[in-house]
Formats: C-alpha cells, structure tokens, sequence
C-alpha cells in the first residue's frame, strides 16, 4: 500500500467542502473535520480522514442523519441525557462534553450520556477537550460488537474505548485504549497484507484460537461467531476477564446509563444507535489545581526517566507518542492511503468536488 | 499446603478479638474484620484472614498506628481529601466510601481521596459498599510497586486494582481488577510450588521475560529491577502498554489527587502511605432507577447466555463467582491455608488469645 502525503489545512478544506456537501452547516462541518483529523495528526489512521467515505455512506443509507435535533432528555446540575437521534457522533460528542465541562466549571464534576448516535472518532479527542480547559477529561463509547466474552464463541462487546486525559508538563497524561485486545482495524491491516495473526488475537466460530485475519473479518460483519479476544487474551490464564469487565463496564456507562443499547444490539449496518459517555472533573475539588498538575508532571516524568528494559531506549508515558505525531504532521503533512485517496475522488466525482482543487502532494 | 475449614462466625470472633488486642476499638475491630474476612467469603486468600500476621507485625513496628486520628484536610459537596495519618487502610477505607456515599445522595455524585493509609483489603469491598446502598461505586488504591512501565526493567506502579460494582439481579455487577496481568499473590502461589512460571507473566532485572517465581519475588521486594507486567503483557504486542496505562491512571486517581505518594514512592518495610479513591454516583442523575438497575441486569443476563465456547460451559459476569462463593463459604466454612493457622497461632500465643476457643475444625 502506497502512501500520499498532504498538507493539513488542504486536508481540511476538502472534509469541510464534503461535510457541507453532506448537508451540515459550517459549524457542524468544522466539528466533525477536526475530530477526523486530529486522530490523523494523532497518527491514528484507522478513525481519521479514511473514515470520511464510510460517513458519506452512512449519510446516503439514512443511518447518520445531517438534519437529526439533539434532545436533552434528562439534566441535573452534575448530569445530563442526550438522545442524539441518529446524528453524527462528532456533532453530539462535542456538544455533550461541552455541557460534562460546563458542569464540571459550576459543581466539580458534569457526567453526560448519550443514546442514538453514531460512530464519534476518537474517544481520546473529548477527553482531551476538557484536558485543554485545564480539567480531568474521560470518554467512553459502544461501538458494534467484535469483542467475545471470556469462554464464549459469540462477540458481545465493541472495542468499546476509553479515554482519561489529565493536565501535566511537557506532556498531557492522555491514554486512549480499546478494551479489546486489539482493534478491528489491526485485524484489517493483516488481511490487506495477507499476513497470519499473532495467536492470541482473535477467535473462530467455535471461540477457538485462530490467526486467520480474513476468516475472522467475515465472521464478524456477518455475526457468525469469533471475534476479537478482550484485553488479557483468551481463557483467565492472562487475565482476559479483565479486559471482559472492562468491555462490560464501558457498556454499563454509555449503552445502560443512557437509556440506549449495548454493543450487542448494535447493527452499524441498519441503524447504529451508538451511545457514549463523558466525564469532566475539575481536579480543584482535591486541593490547589497548580500543585496537583505539578505532581502529575513530576510522576509522569519519573516514568519516562526510570530504568529501561535491556535493547530498549525509551519508555513513554501516554499521550506522549500522539503529542510528537501531532507536531510533526502538522509541519511536514498527514500521510494518506492510496486506497483511501481513491475512494474520496470517487465520492467527490459524484459530489462535484475537485479534488485537486484542493489537494497537492507534498513530495 | 493443607488446608482447614472453618465457621464464619468463629472466624470473625478471633480477628474481632485479635484486633482489639492489637488497641483497636470495637467499632474498629469489627470493621478490619469484616472487610478482612469478606475476602475470605469471596473466595480471594491473598486478602483475607491470611493478612492477619502482617497487620500486627505492621503494627508492632509503628508503620500502621492504632491511635491515628483520620483528618479531613479538603472537603467540597462534591468531594474530600482525608489524611489517614498512618491509620488502618480498612478504617479509613469504609469512612472515606461512607462520605462519597453520603455526598452521592445529596448532590449525585461524591468522589473522595485518601493518602497516609495503609494496605486495605480488597478494593471490591468499598465499591459493594456503595452497590449496596443502591449506587454504583468505585474504588482504587495503589501499593508498593512491582509492576514495570512498557520496555522498562524498574517496577513503578503497584498492583493498582480497580473495583466498579453496580447494583443488578440475581448478581451485582461487581468488577475487581488488578491492573498486573497478575498479582504477586499468584506469583507467591508458584515460588511455594516451586514451579515454572507462565512465560509472559513477569520480568527479570534486565527486563527480560522469565519464568523464575522466587528471583522475582526477591527483586521486587530488594528493588533489584523487574517485576510484573502489566495486563496485556510485556511489550505493546498483546497491548501491554493498556495496562501501564491503567496502572497510571490509579496512581493519579489515589496518589496524585489525594497529595498523597505514587507506587514508586511507596516503601512498605517502613512507612506506607499507601493512597485510595473512592467515587460514589447515584445513577438516578440519568433517571429511573428501577428502569436503569432492569435493563443492567438484563444486559449482564444476555452477556451469561451468551454462545459459548466449544469446550467451555460457562460464561461468567463479574461478581457472579464472588457471590457464589459467598453464600458456599457462609454455609460451609472457609479455608484456611495450615501455614495461615500457625503464623496466627504464634501471633495468638503472644496476645495470650487461645485459638481453640474460638476455632473449631469443620471436618
């Protein structure tokens, strides 16, 4: 697979045009362009621009709706219900972190739910939304099942991420992690490259041990067994039902705790219903906000500092690698799929949009 | 190693007394004990009744003190910091889980840190706590560090568990996780069987995989290098960086918020300041209980009928074993390891307690 490589603000000025093509106002399109970018500048390919063909699809299949009206359907002073009615997951995202940190601002901590959305990108982008307003951030969200319960055979669970992002010098704490082993996205990189799976991955039908890559894409868009293993492997023997609970634990926060569905109900390819959840906490409820921001950065240092491993030169605290992403995609451009380049001139053919116009290889 | 089996009720009589031995009060006594033996009823050895011994040689040498008075040196509607000032983790562990409690059902949510504490039992004590009043709970705590960073060779962060618990039928959700792969406790059960370890499960001190229970176990505790990896093993090919995250995120969740010390700071031998969290939400913020604590239970229920793997019987929820265990161990008696009963029995012959007063074998 080839790779092109382009300039941010050209980059962004496409998915804008697209977005409003789409149907969404400016302000809408800015949301939606920056969360899909940022997880490119991130260096997060999967959830970034190479998306932007999948929401046009959702959008035509009716499953994202661009004219949807949020609904706050329940709200305390420290909470709030949204039920996004099938909107795009980035526009609600935004809007119900917004509202987590406003009530953070006034009682300390605003936790927010949300039911009938869509895939939101990169769980880590809302927690670092609430990072970057100098508060404790937190993102979950369901997502389709791919991930199969300890001794099961039948995937119950999405990846089903969360994000927890806190303040600190030089670098924000920012970790923002599948509770699955590893992401589907992993798994589609080894069927591209035709290349067997670590043992340990993922399951067959029979929730077997397998490393065939294109067996278990199949059998999991056509819900047919096998799947993705939590986080810890498979069996106990490497503590799997961790990752299980914490899969389990996602579902609770966003698919019960927002009135909507758990992963297991989802079907991206009819209507998502995807639900999230978000939490920002303003750390001062603990003591003087300086200090404690201090404390972390000094922790955080003495991890990157302590002793590496024998052939290691590096140890890195989270957010870390994403942070260095960001800078240098932002100076010397964002890598681009040529498969991916592909599939955007398609759709910008029938959206009368000119690619190049817009797009200039850097070389 | 043998093992005895013995009544609850005689159990809970010899820790209440040996405690007050120790110059705890009653009240104290009986809270030490139940969270100690509640341990035991779930099934988890390594934090119950067999860490009677340690408690009173950590009280013989002055690092957990009798007489400390807990000081409340932060305090929001929403939140508190306490000092445990060296205080039993147990007693400061239950009073700081009652005022998140408390707060909870006030404002909806109470979030509380401690620092200066001790080893406190199981962290699923606390979130059950707040389970039981109709909540969901959380709790964390870190400890003496024997888990090393991704591509490190230092062990920086404690077991670090995360408990969440939240009410559902039959079973409460209640997820207890350390954020190892393992525990030093299964670390512990190898070097007294003399057998190999599971390759993946620790390091040595270059930061290499082995398989040597006992080295292990004298480097952690020499703070030679090496130790556990985190859940989802060594390296970032399973997602052991997952892990080291998580593990993180405890140490500024107990240690960082409360002012207290992180993991790698933590030196058990002399003086512990061992740091918790506590967080309460009443999940009414997000409407109908009833309807809420329904469709958990159905969710869970779903995830237990699940299919199967070929050759597995059984899908477990998390929760589900501990109470089984329970409502087994009330009924029959709990084990108690040979080695256990003697160390409790030196310890018993200087406090001038005679064990076959209370204990009676089960046979």
């Amino acid at each position: 697979m080839g790779y092109l490589k382009y300039n941010y603000k050209d980059l962004k000025n496409l998915c804008n045009t697209s977005f409003k093509e789409f149907g969404f106002n400016s302000e809408e399109s800015e949301t939606i362009t920056e969360v899909l970018l940022l997880s490119d500048l991130f260096g997060i390919e999967s959830h970034g621009v190479q998306r932007l063909v999948r929401y046009y699809n959702g959008i035509k299949n009716g499953i994202m709706k661009v004219d949807a009206e949020i609904e706050t359907v329940h709200e305390t002073l420290v909470s709030a219900v949204l039920d996004a009615h099938g909107a795009m997951g980035q526009i609600v995202g935004k809007k119900a972190m917004e509202m987590a940190i406003e009530k953070a601002k006034v009682t300390g901590m605003g936790m927010v739910t949300v039911r009938n959305s869509n895939h939101y990108g990169i769980a880590g982008y809302y927690a670092r939304m609430a990072e970057q307003e100098g508060l404790l951030g937190m993102s979950m969200t369901n997502t389709e099942a791919i991930t199969v319960p300890t001794f099961g055979r039948e995937a119950m669970m999405g990846s089903n991420p969360i994000a927890i992002s806190m303040p600190a010098e030089p670098y924000p704490f920012l970790l923002d992690m599948s509770t699955s082993v590893v992401t589907r996205g992993k798994v589609e990189i080894y069927n591209k490259r035709k290349e067997p799976l670590p043992i340990g991955w993922t399951l067959d039908g029979d929730g077997k041990d397998t490393d065939n890559a294109k067996d278990v894409l199949y059998n999991i868009i056509n819900k047919i067994g096998g799947g993705i293993v939590p986080l810890g492997g498979s069996g106990e023997g490497f503590s799997g039902h961790k990752g299980y609970g914490l899969a389990a634990a996602v579902d609770m926060f966003t698919g019960i705790f927002s009135g909507g569905i758990t992963s297991n109900h989802i079907n991206g390819g009819k209507a998502s219903g995807t639900c999230h959840f978000f939490f920002a906490v303003d750390y001062g409820i603990f003591g003087d906000k300086d200090t404690i921001k201090n404390n972390m950065s000094k922790y955080l240092t003495e991890l990157r500092e302590s002793k590496k491993a024998v052939g290691a030169t590096r140890i890195y605290t989270h957010g870390e690698k994403e942070i260095e992403a960001y800078k240098d995609r932002i100076e010397n451009g964002i890598l681009v799929n040529e498969n991916t380049l592909k599939e955007i001139e398609d759709m910008c053919n029938y959206l009368d949009i000119k690619v190049s116009d817009y797009l200039t290889e850097i070389k």
